[in-house]
């Protein structure tokens, strides 16, 4: 038996690397009271349908958390991951906002959270999926995810043309908000968006975040 | 000037709704405190879109919700107004779970208000898009989306089989998870749904949310 406090199950996709790139961070700080073995999922087979992987996530989705350290409780959803690592195990606050003492900051935090999930996230896997995946070529709906995707790059553009990182007083502070969608954004060619230069504040948020120490460990798991 | 402490953007649409149908079911507790002018954004002029908006959201989409009580403080993207009308305003925690008190029931909320946010509303939005609007009549996509749009649904069965709501201890509570989502379902016809009868314990948690007052009178908003 491992006595590492965490279990996650993942695979080489921007939702999974949300979570690696996190408990990286947090172990820079924390260091072995947040170490994490990694079960890789090979979602090619659909290991992650199976009965056993549905007991953890109904949804049938990489990335799971489960947390040895108390009572194998387990999260799915990546944001609800992130948010439920910050709540028991970054003491210190450094990635996010106290909900008491900084309330808009934090209420911030989760908009631009909700923004990439419900948006980034889901836009630019379709812009994969019709450019990659689907069996037949289909321009509108290329189209359609690309233009979307590079809409929603937009958005952060204006957000970020007064700021460094999404979230924060000031010109904001490196956040669980950022995390949440430097993986999506790191995948931009694999969906058609060759370069990230019309957006050049995106490009330098981007480019500081990628020059981050546990950023780049948490991008090579597994 | 009103003195209604909020003043909600919003159109009748699956996502307007979700915060609507939470101010009602807030204003049947708490009152006036929690009451709220209309404001009706003309989603087909894209009024939305136009600069005094984007300064509200700069995603450009309803609903956007000012805090006139909170110097005007401004939520967007529909979860995060939840949760945000949840920490400021729901004292006697009526909807939701206390993240200190109940962290793993506070997390297993969040964990299905991501999965609505990032899967039925996005993949649901689509079957819309392609089913309603879109110039071109492409049964690839009308399939891909009405096929994941019931594999979610089938997800919250697998969830409700021995329970009434998706968060909360034993067979769970009446909470935000279910206003995030419940809206969306309301409109599955449109997105070519015709029934929900082949998913009988997520078609009586249905049931049993749209029975409720406050929610009858929030999707009747705007």
């Amino acid at each position: 038996m491992s006595s590492k406090p965490f279990l996650l199950y993942t695979a080489g996709t921007p939702n999974g690397r949300k979570v690696s790139v996190f408990l990286e961070e947090l172990k820079a700080i924390y260091g072995s009271a947040v170490d994490y073995d990694v079960e890789k999922i090979d979602i090619s087979k659909n290991t992650q349908k199976e009965p056993w992987f549905i007991k953890l996530n109904p949804n049938g989705r990489i990335p799971v958390l489960v947390d040895r350290s108390r009572n194998n409780f387990a999260v799915f959803e990546t944001a609800a991951i992130l948010l439920y690592l910050e709540q028991h195990y970054d003491k210190e606050q450094k990635f996010a906002f106290d909900p008491a003492k900084q309330p808009n900051d934090y209420s911030e935090m989760l908009q631009w959270i909700f923004f990439a999930h419900g948006g980034v996230g889901p836009m630019q896997g379709q812009s994969n999926h019709f450019r990659r995946a689907a069996p037949e070529d289909i321009p509108y709906a290329k189209k359609r995810y690309l233009d979307e995707t590079k809409r929603l790059y937009n958005v952060m553009e204006i957000r970020l043309a007064d700021r460094d990182y999404l979230a924060g007083p000031g010109r904001g502070t490196y956040s669980i908000a950022d995390i949440n969608v430097f993986p999506w954004v790191r995948g931009h060619t694999f969906a058609g968006i060759e370069t990230l230069d019309e957006w050049p504040n995106f490009k330098a948020w981007f480019d500081r975040i990628e020059a981050r120490q546990g950023v780049q460990a948490g991008v090579a798991v597994p």
